[in-house]
């Protein structure tokens, strides 16, 4: 029997997506980070949800409960982020068991909201359910202007790859919660420099390249040697690996690639790479100069 | 301690939505069917979402998957209903054990489909993660003209009371999954009427009249004899009590009660009530003509 292990997750998204036929209003429908819709008035809405699982994506023992209400919104503003847009609305259902301590929820809500205010964000609503464990599913909603939009589609044959801050560990170091979503840095890029695509890290840089690469059918080519490890990860192979960075990878054609800053405030920025030609793949070019493909084993939801 | 439990979801959701401080894009937060916010053009956009939980809201061995994936949207679509609303954008986040089988989650999806295509919504995104059970959260974007927006808060005294549909016995006849979401009802009543309130049934007649009254701080009563009471509920008290009707309970002004259809389409509309005066409180007439107190003891959530 086949069953949603031996599909896979991207297995399982390219099997449902064809069966919800989308309306003219839809401008950008599953696939991207987020979907971008038609909407009066110059700006288009973007549309996003996450979901997240007790004894999946955390451990109420070793996660404090402010932390997965920060996360649980921070990683739908990392989807906005990455499609050069601002997040204005968000709803948030909770699952919850009874026996769930009051000051459990208190100290919840209390990361959702001190993530929210940072952002500028409101939580308009909700739904609050009895659940065997912890679950907790935000969708929010953001703009952005046409000419800022950055699709996962839009690499073309010899853009510079980039990605920002330090990538791997992220769940040894408790950034995959803790982390800033990178709004006012992807703001600030797409208004000084022409960007091609742009996608937030969150299935490892490995797996996340190849969503890029498939999204805008170009081979792509990374340095090894170049990539940006956190000091949590150690190794390339972590920073290629680990999943779970809520970075930027982007891509600017040739020309543009020197007006991409080196920082954004605190944030370094780094080249990592080029869109090498026409079809999929990722390769990875060793420091002695070798390059071999680089297989998509990020992380794998099912 | 402390739990979840002894809050009560009222008690709950009373707790955490003074936490997230509204901007002031927000026209509507939390407390109603759904959130409004203001976008450019002459509408305004809903917003909402629910949860269902494998072994809370439904049972894989009772309920068929493409009612699961129906009520799942259809939910959400009865909550735009009530705000005098039309949907437009839903996003979906599944969880699913790795071991589900894929016909499963076809079945799944070709219900959320039908649901999605009858009533004209865009399914535009969506998530999909490892779940210890199947958990389907859809969050909806719909629109409103502001003339036509029904809040819970807008009962006056004297209003007349008014349900469409026939109520009880819901999880008896399996209508609490397969049932139509109230949308063109919903538009041709806002369009020809003054409606002044509006909500849906989803917690029992008896628990939503007090949602009402209190939103609105009007004393309610409803005649025993005057409710429509479904076939599979057989008694007055399951009509009152038993939850998941997805009907729709409005108020309006005595002058405009004979302008009410008695059936929209082939959904009947009764009057069963009256706004008595100011306060909080809701009563019930008996058919002896006796009226005492009614408690809001329908389905809690914890």
């Amino acid at each position: 029997m086949r069953t949603v292990r031996t599909l896979g997750e991207v297995g399982l998204i390219a099997r449902l997506a064809p069966r919800l036929r989308p309306l003219s209003s839809v401008l950008v429908g599953i696939g991207d980070d987020a979907a971008v819709v038609r909407s009066p008035g110059p700006e288009r809405l973007l549309v996003a949800c996450d979901m997240l699982i007790e004894g999946v994506h955390f451990r109420r023992r070793t996660l404090p409960p402010e932390w997965i209400g920060w996360k649980a919104l921070a990683v739908n503003m990392s989807d906005i982020a990455a499609m050069g847009g601002q997040p204005s609305w968000a709803v948030v259902s909770l699952g919850l068991p009874p026996d769930t301590p009051v000051a459990f929820v208190d100290r919840l809500y209390a990361g959702l909201a001190r993530c929210a205010r940072r952002f500028g964000v409101a939580i308009v609503g909700g739904d609050t359910v009895r659940a065997p464990q912890v679950v907790m599913d935000v969708a929010i909603i953001g703009h952005v202007r046409p000419e800022h939009l950055t699709l996962r589609s839009g690499v073309r044959v010899g853009d510079r790859l980039f990605v920002t801050g330090r990538l791997g560990g992220s769940y040894r170091s408790g950034r995959h919660a803790r982390f800033l979503p990178r709004l006012a840095e992807a703001s600030t890029l797409v208004r000084r420099v022409r960007v091609h695509a742009m996608m937030d890290l969150s299935d490892g840089l490995a797996s996340d390249l190849w969503q890029l690469s498939r999204a805008s059918r170009v081979a792509l080519r990374v340095d090894a040697a170049r990539i940006p490890v956190a000091r949590a990860a150690k190794t390339v192979y972590h920073a290629l690996m680990d999943g779970e960075d809520f970075e930027l990878l982007f891509a600017v054609a040739p020309r543009d690639a020197r007006r991409v800053p080196r920082r954004l405030g605190a944030c370094p920025v780094t080249e990592i790479g080029v869109a090498t030609g026409r079809g999929i793949g990722v390769t990875l070019r060793e420091r002695s100069g070798r390059v071999h493909p680089l297989t998509p084993s990020g992380f794998r939801h099912f």
